[in-house]
């Protein structure tokens, strides 16, 4: 039986996936080495710093590699990083054909890649599982292109909108089974993102249940009311406290404190508080590429005022709260006129336990 | 092949279902004669004031009846009402055997029809169906046992719980195909009901699209602020503007304007608004048994805060509003803890174009 192009992809794509949140600030990317049909090679990208994909699987053809096919989810890189450039490693590897997924976003290469392997009379098709791969890939894309972390904003709330009571009351809104996939959510995310209010409110750990890796947390507080006995400090994972700038002689006990558990991000300000924008493109600077914002209703609706928001997952609970004080999922300013409402394209719902989980891209 | 009784149930139940939203405020009833397998008489309540369900199949099966089997959908009843008892008709008829898919509520019968059955040897069957036969007549049945209006609220939000933008905005909020069943669905109710700011800032119609007939249009108004000139007058159905007692000498003029033009239906105070349990409690006996609200956020609010509430439809748009001065679907005072929260059960989902439908009964 004579397979296609895209069955082999979509074999190299699975292998990519196998280190999801793992590759961070480097894309996911898998490999196979075919000869005569026959998979001799097999390779993914674990972790920043260590092979590409292709290394991998020439490695593990070995000689098989003469006169064989590539197939690479990700257009192989040109240039020196952690690690020598790929696309010399094939040329020497004697592969007659390289099937790439998709180009590379980065401007660097972009089809350079494929261009020099042209040059050295290697076959090369482009463009296979494209949708799919650029889905796997939307952390890299984004963070590449535009220097800033993918924005995923996750709110658990009442059929009526809202996130806690008037009283500020919110365990638990949704079942068990929403809030323990929530937590595994946070694996694939380099940082969980809150608002200081939640850490007073229902001061949370924010770690990731049954991960190894557990993601940065980073609470946003611009007059750095953060309790330095906070549970978020509970466990050893780093803390960025994003703040403003302090004034010379205004540095706080309370700024000295939290300087020895956290790290104090500086960020510019906007109508008095933290500049949402210039606190993005520094997280991206620290090669923070992926965003979980987890609340509250503040912190995440001045993240769709400045449009700032990516992806949304809203897990709703069939319970009505009710209240004209109580907390909403999404406050900030919003919008004024409803044709200019956020929209979400992509749009996909499925039950979670109890509750409806419906997520989409900002539009 | 034999069919069992729940067979011809259900063909009775669809005949029922003939009539829904017109029996009001009676219940709707299907009623078939099957004789040796064959049905041979049909009928269903078509209309208050009109035959009943019974008479109907009784009268097309004609001297067939005699030794048959009668199905009907709910207990037949033993009182001079509109009509004359159908217990009687039956027995006259010379049916053999009644299988009867539910008791009648009304405890004016509940079981007595089907004891003076018994005692002219005629052989009964009780609860066939009787689940579906419940919901069917879910509306009847809390009008009759509890004298109130059975309560549906239909909300069309965002995703993040919002019925206006923080500048009253709210069109639209929904798809056309949403928009569209929900006028669809307002012929099935006795009246529709909108608060005072739903008139002032949206001025609807509140009529039922492509139906003969037309609900009848409450707005509760504690203040009498609704204007004359509000497209609610427009077409001819009645419109019942809800409002506290005037004292002697504080009628004011738009009182007697709005008086030529709507039912003025005085009730009693609480906390200076409408007593909202008063109110259904007049309307309940206005001979209106269903009432679907429609907004907005303070009315709806209120009447989960007296627990008036039975059903829950809410149309989610996937679109984001914002704003912490946004008007939220479910306003009032709302729970204080998120025990108390209201919970619903039966809840069902589906698609509604863009759009997604949750509903459910309030536990």
């Amino acid at each position: 039986m004579k397979r296609n192009h895209e069955y082999y992809m979509n074999i190299a794509m699975k292998l990519a996936l196998k280190a999801k949140g793992q590759t961070s600030p480097n894309p996911m990317v898998g490999a196979l080495v075919v000869k005569r049909g026959r998979i001799v090679g097999r390779g993914y990208h674990k972790k920043c710093g260590l092979a590409h994909a292709e290394v991998e699987a020439l490695e593990e053809a070995g000689t098989l590699s003469k006169g064989a096919s590539l197939y690479v989810t990700l257009e192989p890189c040109i240039h020196f990083g952690r690690t020598p450039p790929c696309v010399d490693r094939i040329i020497k590897s004697g592969i007659n054909e390289v099937i790439v997924g998709m180009l590379d976003p980065n401007l660097l290469n972009n089809g350079k890649g494929i261009h020099i392997l042209r040059q050295h009379k290697i076959k090369v098709h482009v463009g296979i599982l494209e949708e799919s791969l650029r889905k796997l890939n939307e952390v890299f894309i984004k963070y590449i292109l535009k220097k800033m972390p993918f924005v995923t904003v996750k709110v658990a709330e009442s059929l009526d909108g809202k996130i806690a009571t008037s009283r500020g009351d919110s365990k638990w809104i949704t079942s068990d089974k929403s809030r323990f996939y929530a937590h595994r959510l946070r694996q694939n995310y380099d940082a969980v993102m809150v608002g200081v209010n939640t850490i007073l409110r229902d001061n949370p750990r924010l770690d990731a249940w049954f991960s190894a890796k557990q993601p940065v947390k980073i609470i946003v507080d611009s007059q750095l009311s953060t309790p330095r006995d906070a549970n978020v400090f509970a466990a050893k994972n780093q803390v960025i406290v994003v703040t403003l700038s302090s004034r010379p002689g205004q540095e706080t006990e309370n700024r000295k404190m939290l300087a020895e558990k956290a790290r104090i991000l500086e960020v510019k300000e906007k109508e008095g508080q933290v500049n949402l924008k210039d606190m993005m493109k520094k997280l991206a600077r620290l090669e923070i590429t992926s965003v979980l914002v987890e609340g509250g209703g503040t912190l995440i609706g001045s993240l769709f005022d400045e449009r700032l928001v990516d992806k949304v997952m809203f897990y709703i609970s069939p319970k009505i709260i009710g209240g004209k004080e109580a907390i909403s999922s999404v406050m900030g300013k919003g919008i004024g006129r409803i044709e200019k409402a956020i929209k979400l394209r992509d749009v996909r719902w499925k039950k979670s336990g109890e509750d409806f989980l419906i997520e989409g891209y900002v539009k």
